[in-house]
């Protein structure tokens, strides 16, 4: 029972316009979450959001390495900015759900959760992210992948 | 293509071991993620575990509800130390995925994840979670329900 | 990033009105893959569906047991008709999504497959279900357990 | 409580040794389900399967589009050879679990489903793959994706 054609894609790639690109700064802004860890959104284009977050004893497992639940809400925060981008003009976007998958532990350094829209539909916006690990001579790690649906729902703050 | 048939299962409502209970007790309290946001490990028993986390700004998202990934990270806590009540003696356990669905939003009292053992294979556990916001009068709303993959693993600490 | 509130929820172990239950079952009548496998539906009430599928070649794997592909099948169909049951009058739906873990391998016999809502809200409605195999002896074992995304949309047929 | 990184990576674009494409051929020829459909394996390659299914009442929902749970069923198998390329000599397979969101509906011509493997380990497996539809032209339509976890078990037949 698959759901009807998008009418409209994403456009990796484009610029967003100022109004957008400041909506969705501003939404980051408003995440206790991401300010508490001290995450940082990097990179943001039509359809791609890039959000990093250091190693610190905030996002700690029992062993010391990153939590799964810390890889697993950036990968939330990366994919769900991504689907903002492609959002109506003044709607803020919800997740319906995720399922993340890990493939590797890493500590120290930080990571990077690259969020990409597959699907821009009307109702359903489909994305993946993937997150990295990146050690402090910028080699990178594949640590989760991420496959996500988002609803754009209304702006109410 | 399916699994093989388990070996053994859990029996649900069955105390631990003093061993059991405080290799599990040790571990949570090793994780900086949950030292952090305040959680705490509430009730465990063979194939079952609570974890509690109140609100606070550390876990908001833009419109200071509980943020999802938050969620996530709980339910993710709580299905993960459900599997290690079943796993043998002296193993940890790590999340292979898991997969959330978000039912409601919710902010203010705190949040409660109940995971449970579906499966207790020797190679491969599956649990579920469900989280619950319970406000100050005790009344509790269904928030969102995990499905999840583990593998038991030697400990390294 | 969790979802609005729902504002209905289903009644579980409420009769279907005869214009709802005959619509769900004229649907699945329609659904070419449930015919060609000899699948059946075989309860049916506000939020809950049933589904058996007995065993053939036509949905085994290269050891002889069912194939995975065929119990997500089932599952997405027993989930989806479970929620059909709490859409608007006159509404189809359609999966967004699922996620299914296998726990055993099952040969011979027939599966049942159980859907059952757990939130229905206006635009998303959110199942769970679970596989069973059944031998000859009435037997069950729990062979999968699925949770899955659904949209209501017009009937289109 | 991410995985323990892995020992080894799939090296996708190399060609199977003569023993490794007959066993997965002769894997795929055992599959009732697959027969039963007119399915077909078109290619393969080492952490790369291509699995290819007409379109026929054996494979529709209610609208006379492909069904969803056929699709998923065909992403099971492409991300389970897949991940059977780089399974050690002599083992098969089995899915453990995946998860699929559906893009498209589409019916008449053929789906095309495409898996790779994210992450070759010694005890798990992480796959992808993504289903297309092909019409009568060659022209392509993105229909689904999905995520999948594989395990390496014995080869019992």
């Amino acid at each position: 029972m698959p759901m009807p054609s998008a009418n409209h894609h994403s456009k990796p790639g484009t610029a967003l316009s100022p109004a957008q690109d400041a909506a969705v700064r501003a939404s980051f802004a408003r995440q206790g979450l991401m300010h508490h860890w001290g995450a940082s959104l990097t990179a943001l284009e039509h359809g791609a959001a890039e959000v990093r977050l250091p190693h610190s004893e905030r996002v700690t497992q029992q062993q010391g390495s990153f939590h799964g639940g810390a890889m697993g809400a950036l990968a939330d925060i990366a994919g769900g900015y991504a689907a903002m981008t492609v959002a109506p003009d003044g709607m803020e976007v919800t997740t319906v759900e995720y399922k993340i998958n890990f493939l590797a532990a890493c500590a120290g350094g930080e990571l990077v959760a690259r969020g990409s829209v597959i699907r821009a539909g009307k109702r359903i916006i489909v994305t993946t992210a993937d997150v990295f690990h990146r050690d402090a001579d910028g080699h990178e790690t594949h640590c989760a992948t991420m496959q996500q649906t988002i609803v754009p729902v209304p702006k109410t703050y």
